[in-house]
Parts: C-alpha cells; structure tokens; sequence
C-alpha cells in the first residue's frame, strides 16, 4: 500500500468530516470557572487552552486533623480539577484521628463511595424506615445513596484513612448542624419546626456560630 | 465540650472544604433573565444577588374572564419566578365563568396535574387511539400526561377554579387553533393537509387573526 | 373530496404505520403496582386495562389536624394515582390550625412549589450559607428547590390552607426528627455526629419513638 | 514476547474482571418485547439469545400510494428493530405520489430529520408564534424540532422519496385530524373547546370514522 | 359566533399568557455558534434572528471518493445546520467506490442507523464477547450502538451509497487508526500498551501522520 | 410538651402520609439481579430483603498480577455490590508490578477518576486531536472523560497501586487488543479496515485467541 496515499486519504478524510462534526466539547468539556454557571455545568474552556493539568490535581493530601472532631479532609472537585466539568464524579480523602468522627450530613446531589484504607471506621446511613449502620476496614467498600444523611465514626484504634469518590463534579455538603445552628434562623422557629429545646438550640448556636 | 474548640472546628472545617465545593448552583440556580437561554434553561445569577423574593410569585390572583371563552388564567413561570430555573415546576390558576371553556391545547414540554377548587369541570386528553373525558369536582385531581391534546370545560352551575402544576418551569403552549389558524400558513396548505373545508379556514383565519 | 376514500385512507395509513410504532407507552405508562419497581419507576400497566379513572384520584380533602403539629396532609402520588407514573409531579394539600407546624423536613428528589389559599403562613428553607425565610398569603407561591430542609409555620390568625406540586410522582420525605430520633441509631453515635446533649437525645428518642 | 504468556494474561484479566462488570445490557439491550414496557424502553433480551439480525430490519421499502392522500410510508422502529432499544433513534420511508401529502400531524416525543432523495416537497412546521415552510429537493436534509405540528406537500412535477430519521426508537405519531375526528369526542365538546362549525366537524367525523 | 369577540379573546388570552410563558426556547433552540458551548449544547440564537434556513442544510451530496478507501462522506451537524441544536439526531452521507472501505472507528456519544440506498455492504460491530457482521442491501437498516467500534465495507460489485442517522447533533469520530498513529503519541508507548510490534507501528504512523 | 402527643402525632403524621409517598425505591433501589437487566439498570429487591450488606464489598483487594501485563485488577461494581444500583458509580483497585501495564480500553458508559496511592505511573487518553499524557505519583488524582481510550504504565521503580472510581455502577471495558485480536472477526476484514499487516494480525490473533 501506497503511505502517500494514505496520508493523503486521513488528511482529505478527516479535513472534510472533522471539520464540522469533531470538537472537544463532544470528548471533553474543560470548565471556563470565569463563567456563569448553567445548570448543566460550566461553559467549556476552548480546546486550544486545555492542557493535560486541566485533568490533573495534586493536592489529594492528608488533611489537617481539626478540634474537637478530629478529622480533615480534602477533596478534588471541578473548582480545583475543571476536567471534572459534565463527568458526574469527584475525589474526597477523609483522615481522621483517634475517635475522630465525621459529622451527620448529606450530600443531595451526589451518591459517595468510600474505599477503606486504613484504620477501621463505623459508616451509617438514615432512612426514614431505618438506619444502616457497618463497620468497615481496609479492602471493604461502602456505599451511600445519594440525598441520604450519613456520618462516619473512627472506631478503631488508630488512626483511619479513606477515599471518597462522589457521583457530582461539585458536590453539596450538608452538616446538619451547621444548617440548623450556623445562620440567622431564629431560636423560636427552629423550636418549633425540631421540638429541640430552646437552651439545647442556644447552645449548638453558640457552638457553630448561628445568630437569631 | 468546649465551645471555642467547636466553633474553631466549624470555620477550619468548611473553610478548607467549602472553598472549592459548596457553591449555589449545587443548591439552587436561579434564573439570571438577561443573558442567553441555554438548553438546559437559564444561566444562574450570582449568590450574592439572590434573595428569598426570587423563589416568590405575588400574582397567583384570579385571572379576568375574557369573552366567548369567558375564562382567565394567570401562571408563575421561571419569567416571573426566576427560582424556578432548573426545578421542572411550574402552577397556573384558571378562573371559568358559567359555561366557560379552555380551548384544545398541549404543552410539549409538560405533563399538567389539575386541582379542582371550585366548581364542576369536564377535563379531556385525546391520544391516537382514544379520548380519556371526567367529569371532576373540588378534592379531585387529574393529571394530563405530557405532549397530549386536552381541554377544559365548565360543566357546572357555577363558576370553576382550577389550580394548575406543570413539569417544567417554563411550559410551552400550543393552542390548536392559534397554531392552525393564527399565523401566515396559507389557507391552501392547511386545507391540503387537514381536509377542513376553505370555507371553514377563512373563517377561523378572521377569528383567530391569520393570514396568508 | 370523497368521504369513503378517506376512510379507506385513514384505515390503510394507520393499519401499516401504527402496526409497530404507537403504543400507549409513547403517550403514557400507567403504573402497574404489582410489579417490582425500576429505577426509573413502575413497569406499564397493558394499555387495554387502562382508562381514564388511572389519572383522577378523588381523596384531595383536608387532612385531619394532628395534636401538637395542628397541621394535616394529603397527598395525589403515584401510589394512589397510578397514571402519575413517569410524569415527575405530585400534588400535596396542607391544612394547618392556629399556630400549626409542618416540621423541618426534605424531599432528596422532588422540588416543591407550595400554592397559599387561605391564611398566612412562614415558609422556610435553609442552604449551608443562609435560611431564606418568607410570610406568605393568598396568591402567593413560592418554591422550594430538591433536596433542601424546609418547613411553613401557620404564622397567621386563622388556619391556612396551602396546595402544594411536586417534581417527583413519588417524593419521598425526610422529616429530620424522625431520621434522628424514630429509629435505632444509638444515642452515643447521634451525640458524638450531631453534639446534641445525651438528655435531649433521649428525650427527643421517647416522643419520636426511638429505640438504641 | 511469548504468545502462551500473553493467552494466559488475557483470560486471567478478562475472568477476573469481566466476571462481574462486563454484560450485553452495557454495551446494548435488544428489546425482549414479550415483556411489560417500563418508562425507559422494553427489559433486555439475554444476551445469548441476541444475534446481528436482531439489529436489522429488511423492509424498508416503497409504501403502497394510499388515496387520497397518496403517499405511503414504512417504518423501522423498536417493534421491528428491536436492537434499537435504548437507542433513541428510528428510520421511515415516505413515498409520495403526485400532489401526495403528510398531513398535519406531530411526534410529540421525538424531532424529525429529512433526507430529501427525490423530487421536491414543500415541509413545514408550526410554533404559536409562526410557521415555518421550505420547499426542499434532493441533497437537502430539513429538521422539525421535537413536538411541533408539521406537514410535507409534495409540490414537484412528479413522485417524491424521503427517508426520515427520529430521536426516538418508538416515536408516537399525533394526526391532528385522527385525534379530533377519529375517536368517540362528541361534536359538541369538539365544537366548543376549537370553535369548528358542527356541520365541519360531522362531515370530517364521517371521514375519519368518529362518533359521538 | 362575534368574530371581534374572539380575535379579541385571543389577543388578550395570549397577551396576558404568553407574555411570560412562551419563548423560543421551549419549541427549539437554534445554536448561537458564536457564544462558548455549554454541556448540553449551544446557547439558543435570539429568536427574532431564526429563519427556516436554520433547519435546512443543502450539502448532503456525494462526497467525493478518496484513495486508498476508496469512500467519501458528508454530514449535517449542528456545526452547518444549527436548528440541530439540542436535538439529538444528526445526518451522514456515504459513497464507496469499488471495494471501497470505512475504517474501523467509533462514535462515543451516539448511536447510528444505516439506510442501504443502493450497493451492498457489510457492516459489522464490535463487542468484548463477539462480532456483529452482517452483508445488508437497498431497503435494509442497520444500527449500530452507542460507543461501539464498527466499520464498512464495499462488498457488493458497483458502488455503494448509504444515508446515516446518528443520535447526537455533534458525533464524535474516533477513527482507530487516526486515534494510535495519528499523533504524538510516541511508538514506546504505543507497543507496551497494545502489544503492536514497533515496525507495524513505525509504518502506520508514516501512512497516518504521527509523530513520537 | 407531651411525649405521649408527640407520638401520636409522629404515628399518624407517617401513617396517613408515608401509607402512599415512602418507599425504598425513593431512598435507593438495590439490584434484584435475578430479574432481567431493564434499560436503566436492574429491577429493585423489595425493601424487606435489603441489609447493610447490600451496601458493602468486602474484595477489593490486590489483584494477582499476571504476566506479562504484571498487572491486577479487582472491582465494586453492582454485580458484586448491589446497593451501587442506579447510583452511577463504580470503584476499581489496580496493582502494577514492575514495568506494570494496564493496555489500551476505553469505557464507552463511564468517566474514570484515578487516585494514586503508591508509586509512580505514566496515565494517558487520547482524542482524535491529540494525546494527553502525564506521569502522576500518590496524592495525584487525574480524570479520564468516558468514552476515551487509556492506558497506565508503571513509569516508577517499584510497585504502584492506584485506586480508581468510575460513573457507571456497572461499567464496560472495551480492551483495543481484544475487541481486535480475540474474536472471529476475519484477518481480511481487520486488515482491510485498520489497514493492519496480516503478519501483525495473526501474530496478535494467536496471542489473543482470535480466529478467523
């Protein structure tokens, strides 16, 4: 076979198909952060500025543990990996200290993978019927559906090392207790929505800095 | 436990993890008008120009009866009610008088579920084999899957009010009437391709504001 | 032009065309509740078997008030209204007496636009950075994006009525007391996840039927 | 490098990771038709019964001219096809004799592509605000948006071919005369919901085969 | 029936309806090719600047045939025909001269339907378990899945025209041979990870334009 | 406040609610894997049957490497962890001995995000415009949109583990050699489609177990 007319046939091949039907929004869509948000995401990036970093992050460290729960956490979502833009999944790594724990929350936007790898931790999750509840360690997976609130107990000995995936380039985080008790909502209307005592709810707002 | 810890944890805890991963538009995404339309609906506006009024409509009133229908209607859509961007929700209220009528319609984009408040109202949809026809009253509800044709009449003694919920935040409408009889298609093309007599498009052409 | 030709027309045309491509699951897919569900919900009911009472549930009264909430709840889903099966909407009807509650709760997968239709109340709905809270009246809607904790306090002098849509057919709910107190989770994991005293806890597990 | 090595390799890699993650329902789900619809298309055929011919579909020939509208049409869609599953796309054939003509009619789940092959037709399609008309000929393709009421006339000296395309693989067809003359809709509410005369209606009601 | 009366009525049904509820965007959504793409597509051209010309493209002809495979393509995307835009279908056109050839390639992000115009070819598919080939002719479909690799061949005794529908406006090509030895990537690497020889690969990347 | 009111309001408040709104398929939907696979993934297990265990795999361990790849894999995918269904994510773990290499595969349904976790290794993906190359060491993580083939080799001195999550809960792996080199696709059809040398097919074809 002749290469000459091979080349000639990919140039001629893909100059007259590529030219209209192949651009990167169709493999990739790199986030352009500087623009509005659409709900399906962010604007894509023109494929001239996208370099292999836009796929990369390199700070997937261990966290800082923090006072009182003993916890840190890091994580890779499109705001610091914008080649995450439309692909529907992000990075977390949770390392917590002895008895360090991870507070109620919920992501409502994303269902979450942990992967064990070090130490042995408690993971439950809530239902309306019911609450699941596992201990876990190094080679178990764990998985928590999406919209669920669910928290993560160090209850082992040592220390404890996870990672998290997430179905959501940018998900939600909701402690619960920073919703109820880190705004302006008022001390009487939480009373009455939760049935939480008054003196209990002043409390956890003095603790995570709510007003009202 | 000590309060300064707790609240030391809160700021460390969502400043490291916040910063690149809670941002409105996982939360809500309301509608910036001014700029282009995507597919997916609106661009969201900035968080900081956000306030609770976006997520209210004030003018759910009873709509002014119009003759011969002799029925009002009035919506809250994502025009008017910029929080609804991306929700898929919308509500409409009809107010019929005696004998009043919502002419043969559909909404492309959404299927609409009725709340019967007032009144007694016979509600129709019509797929190709068969017309789905009830006769409903206050407590009732019914729902008009999406796409299909369907129509309201005031079959009571009385006067009608019908709360109205669409799935999607900015349904479209599509009159058939108007479509038929409202625009420049000429009276030679709809006769070809609906056997209505010419006689019959004229004079719904005058009716309805057509030309051609 | 010749009736009896376009009758044979019309039979002709649809005998060779509707043979293979209309069937009722492209206009609708009434739930058929006896089979497993699917993730995308239930498996269609044989179009023969469906008629127009499969889209009309008569059962949207006012509920009961329930001491000390003073407020009831009925709901149209596809449970009890099986042609709602795919078309992503639900209808609730809320009464509430003087001084009634609708505790703080969520829908992890349906968006809520409440309609006022008698009364004043407080609506609320709360995101990491702030609550967002509106009084309400007659000819107000307002909505309340998925997954986000909510509740309406009957603020008014008298009861209140709302109508409220939902983007789900069959939306589930997270009352937050419920979650944290009506099962099994132990009081020494909700303290150390959520920092409520023991006291409250236990106090909170008795009314809401918590065991652990 | 060695051969057996790399045999060996090969079925180690694929019997321990294909054991669990690689299945037809991934790569295709051919339509086992003998079972309930659900809302995302038929439930798949296993995958040792699937063949190539379960993905072809031999009938896309000329349709019989039907009078008086002489045109015929053939379709493959999912009932034919049934390796379209899933698949969101369908083929049709359109013949039209001379003065032959696509009435009015709709897709309310699908968009509509033309390949014009041969002669020349006039399509056109309607929205609330306008009508769209073209007069096409071979080498042109001509879109109709999801939903939208659309025609074609064949307006050239002689026959006309199209192949047609859609973005579903079961696309619903909406004949705007079948579904209002063609059922059991009495005159009456047919009359007062489009404003059509009575004799108009009975006079197209005998034609389409309508009662009431 | 007063004629005014109703003109009247539609004006002021439409006036009072419309002014927030109906828009372009809801019945199509023409690309505005000049703005950044988003995930779902092209933001929507105002619509007082769509005509019918952005639903209609009239470069569907005969490519021209290219040695050594012999074949030419054209296509319709959103790129030359922008009322595409959103609607998931696209169109292709095929010529294969004698003995003539379509690489072995894939479209990630979109099924495809062949309609044998005239010739006979055989396609055939690829999946991990098996091949799908199949020799088709005039009046026969075949369709090929999402994602999965396929190719084209000439195998009748004249040349061949097929027309492709494929279930996206913008379908990426991803030619296998372009995709290995059509860039930078270097022969090293290529070897380790697809067990080629390096002579096999120096050769191809001489014929395909590649580098490293 | 009365504990036994709240009770009673707790119990009435779900039992006329949740009679119709609650059910597992709201809160997730574990695989039934003996019923068949619908087109968006398995059929829900009643929630009677569900246990933490649903949610947990307990395998993800070191994959035996296997010459001469020197590479193991092992997976979480819904087949052995049926909670992931309809969650949309999936986790892989890869061991990588020295000059270890995961060959060229795409996943034609899922993006995949890599987590390095020990040693150093060389990830690449590949559009039709250009390869994407970067050699990443723990603390990296680096995404791979779906759809796009990829490869790793062990660039380090010594062993390498990675972790790997992907967007689909049951994902294809597409391996190049294998959808080439290990069917009975016929020597002919590759060369003339690929333009690959027969030696080379055959040769590959031995090693991969292809006939034909």
């Amino acid at each position: 076979m002749n290469t000459l007319h091979i080349i000639f046939f990919i140039f001629a091949f893909l100059s007259s198909y590529t030219f209209h039907t192949i651009s990167s929004a169709n493999d990739f869509c790199v986030a352009d952060l500087s623009l509005p948000q659409t709900l399906s995401g962010y604007s894509c990036k023109p494929e001239a500025n996208v370099t292999v970093d836009d796929f990369v992050f390199s700070g997937l460290v261990e966290g800082k543990p923090i006072a009182p729960f003993n916890s840190g956490l890091t994580a890779a979502t499109v705001a610091n990996l914008p080649g995450l833009n439309g692909l529907d999944i992000a990075a977390a790594r949770v390392d917590m200290g002895i008895n360090g724990t991870v507070p109620i929350h919920s992501h409502p936007d994303a269902s979450e993978l942990l992967i064990i790898v070090e130490g042995e931790v408690t993971v439950g999750f809530i239902t309306p019927q019911k609450a699941y509840v596992k201990t876990v360690k190094p080679s178990d997976v764990i998985v928590i559906p999406k919209g669920l609130l669910h928290f993560v107990i160090n209850s082992g000995a040592g220390k404890a090392v996870i990672f998290g995936a997430l179905s959501s380039s940018s998900p939600s985080v909701h402690v619960a207790d920073y919703l109820l008790f880190g705004n302006d909502l008022s001390t009487s209307v939480i009373a009455q929505t939760t049935l939480l005592d008054v003196s209990q709810i002043e409390k956890l707002k003095a603790a995570f800095g709510g007003s009202g």
